[in-house]
């Protein structure tokens, strides 16, 4: 459980408040405002803020002075239109903020997406909690024989047993490490009087990468489906996946058309190079290709023979 | 009068409606959201939508599960703190979202400043209106001989009449010369049916740079602060000044916090260099020091003594 | 011609100068450094600078101590392999800048693309010489009547004839009433002694849009692939994509590895939507797909029948 | 040391290898180009690629066709001028690449710095080496009890060395549960045959921050300054500031004019707000200026009183 009983307090004060708004404003991401997303073993993904929906698309596609709608089924086609040929700058006019809460070696990741906002809490400042990331069993992965940046099949029996106890075990003493050197209480007070307490800003390297950190992070939401489509792919790390696809699912509580378009022409659709198009041009004209005529190398046929659901 | 009758209903209509939302709320910033601020003789400045408020920057900074606020002054301090100390990231959580309706040749000012986002009027896409800028006679300012990126005195007389009548006429006889060659109506129809009509793309070459055009701008605290630091001081072209005024006066509606810090260590500080702290330094010791010895170049010198309110 | 004989002697003077470096080399792109290349009627683009070649791609790629570069054919399929899974940041590693000659209108397009550095020359602080740009008869296009923002066929005959002497005309008479404002010689003496002179950085809104500017503008090799992709495209403006396809050439030159590769995956290629991909999936099964059933829009429906060589 | 032989070889063979060219060309920084700068215990700044000199930033501030140098006493002037008139695009006209090895908790308060590329060593795709940051006995600092964001004196003693073994002891077993999990060689065979092997993207988790990452890091001379001014900041943690010090003695050889600026407008001046700027007035008229009537908290009175080398 992700929450203390006065952080949900906390939030739960939050969402009984309401104001009278003339912004643009959206019910379904309303409802779920604050609230903790759980992710992973102790994580969360909240939606703390918003800017715009899908009209706010519309109207900067249109820079007009109203809403600029028109008919939804004119705004459903322009969403469409705009995405499909990569205009992006009326998807950058709508902007949401997240309350993360992530292992370590997750923000590392994510934190190579550089157009975005972050605040992250300070291990210089303050005192991390003993919370870290134990992979569940089904998530234990021996790495890929085939990709070297990849996973393979999950681990069990003695071996699953004993990288759980090391990763626990480790971790439990890295934090034992932090506390003994850092000589202080939650409320600051020394807990050995005859030391001085090492500095946070250095006791904090003693943690290991799977202890959680939390940030707020703000984007559009232009650079926000870049993210998605990066994270949320099949060769993402799983444990950033899982964070990009609760994130999915407040995109299209946010801005629906948007969200369906995404699907349509980013996750669900695939990229063909030139070669690509040229062997799809004769395999439709009734020829038989070969990958060696086709001047693909193996690995390349065999991603285009995946995207076109055919035997390699 | 820069608005139709029909984009001022249509902004009434927008102001005529709210809805409750749980997101942070600021009253005196919603009193003015989506009316258009008059701006020079044809342009304006409108806020269309925002994202945070002063409770949000404490909250960035605190990393908190709620809103983060401690008690008035605290904030307040903490603003000021993060402020004076350049530590910007609280600042980017909040986001603010502009109409603007402006000359081209401010457009390609204010274009300089990358981290924002922006729709621009089309071109390409639609006719522009026969709206330009002619500056008021007391903005019709010689070349100043001191400075050759800036304004003398205000021209006079005959000059003056000539310059605007110049202005007027040549305006008035590109947007001739526009309409002609697209050979189209408002609705889109041919004006003399033998011609084609040129391509608006190329038709808007004949526009000159005092032509109007109009964007939304979408930009986060932190980002608009430094805009408008550059763009409200005394160095900044007057027309660009006008639109940073306007701004400002929006900014103090919604962070008047952040906006009262932004006065006291960004618009009304100085930034001394070490040798300026160094004469600073003697000064208070009763030295007497002057620019030869100072190692400051004669204008640098001046620059100085300006600052200290002393004369040179 | 765009150069002064002034100008020439000065590009003259640089190439015939070298130094010894011990950084990566480019002798192709050496041939042509600082050469200005002529586009349109009075512009051109520059090589000015570059940092990296296809060895920094791949050293970048492996965070190694050397080069990085192993067998010609294994760099080639690596980077081959990074641009087609979208494996950006290697590429980030090359920098490029390019002094560039353009109209003012294209300027303002190509100012959009954000993440690139830019100095522009300065109307507030100097003067404009007396060029602008008039489209080639042959690039005179018609407004299509099928597509709002595009061309359709060439004029020709008299509306031809006085569109170009409209343009040429307009464009004159602007430049002299800037320069009957500004009251000033080259040198910067007044021509009228009795008047003042307009300040520069009005004088200059009398200009038209086809007026001539200069920048230097600095970008990496991933962004500078992303704005030649867009602007190379044959949905954008001619006068721009004709500066797109000169730059395209400085980039076989400089990376001629990641040149091909751009072409193969990102020029030459396609995307096809979640919907695309079926519809190619059950031609290539051997079943007949009509528009009406595909689920895709007309527009949409043509635009894939055209990727895939075949009539809608 | 923080290179092998392997390394080193590699180093020298690059560092003997020159090519004439045509580029801007600095002797200063050749010299040391490729080198290792040692930083900490295992760490180093290795400039690898540099674009532009001081020369560039007056050729990019004149938008000239040649070198846009005039005297030397006349470029000195204009950068100083533009450093300190905060006109920044010029100094993003100058590139450098540096090759950096670091603790992960320094790369972490690093990357926060956005407006750079990246290419980071992948812990995904290989194995890190085992090699972790141990403070020197004088950096072992307490943590500050009047700053919850500093350091205080250094820890001593029975608590140093126990701090020390306990850094040394947890990073060792970390080291070794993670290559335990990981089973395998150098070379990428199993340890243990009955096992399969913990993925690298999961086993990397157990390490804890002070492990040595490495990367390759580019970015503008702007943006560098910024950077440098920010973590060569007495306020900067020890470890970051260590590389920031190392890269300053890389700035003062590529670009020395602009490296004496920044120290003159960056690093050796002040920022003074408009209160502070008040207190200095009325103290040079001869007024005696208390805290309480200055409007000033006691903590922004103390630091501007350090600013001007007075008693609080």
């Amino acid at each position: 459980m992700p929450l203390t009983p006065e952080q949900k307090a906390e939030i739960d004060r939050l969402r009984a408040e309401t104001a009278p708004t003339r912004r643009a404003t959206v019910p379904a991401l309303e409802d779920i405002l604050y609230e903790a997303i759980p992710v992973l073993d102790h994580g969360f993904v909240r939606v703390i803020d918003y800017m715009g929906d899908d009209a706010a698309v519309v109207q900067a596609a249109r820079v007009s002075y109203g809403k600029g709608t028109k008919r939804v089924n004119e705004d459903r086609g322009l969403i469409h239109y705009l995405l499909r040929h990569r205009h992006t700058t009326p998807f950058e006019m709508c902007e949401i903020k997240y309350h993360v809460k992530l292992p370590i070696f997750v923000a590392r990741q994510w934190i190579r997406h550089r157009t975005a906002n972050v605040n992250e809490y300070s291990a210089r400042y303050s005192i991390l909690d003993n919370e870290f990331y134990i992979p569940a069993p089904e998530h234990l992965a021996a790495q890929s024989t085939s990709n070297r940046q990849g996973r393979g099949g999950v681990l069990s029996g003695q071996e699953a047993e004993r990288v759980l106890s090391l990763l626990r075990d480790d971790a439990e003493r890295a934090y034992r490490g932090y506390a003994e050197m850092l000589n202080e209480t939650e409320r600051g007070e020394a807990i050995d009087g005859e030391r001085q307490g090492l500095a946070r800003e250095l006791a904090r390297m003693n943690l290991s990468l799977n202890f959680y950190t939390q940030w707020y992070w703000k984007t559009d939401l232009h650079n926000l489906l870049n993210f998605l489509s990066l994270r949320a792919d099949a060769h993402a790390q799983y444990e950033i996946r899982a964070y990009a696809e609760a994130m999915i699912g407040t995109v299209e509580r946010w801005v629906p058309m948007t969200a369906e378009a995404f699907r349509q022409y980013r996750l669900g659709g695939a990229q063909l190079s030139e070669r690509g198009l040229a062997v799809v041009r004769r395999l439709l004209a009734g020829e038989t290709v070969t990958q060696e005529e086709s001047g693909m190398s193996k690995r390349e046929w065999s991603e285009l023979m995946a995207v076109l659901g055919r035997k390699g």
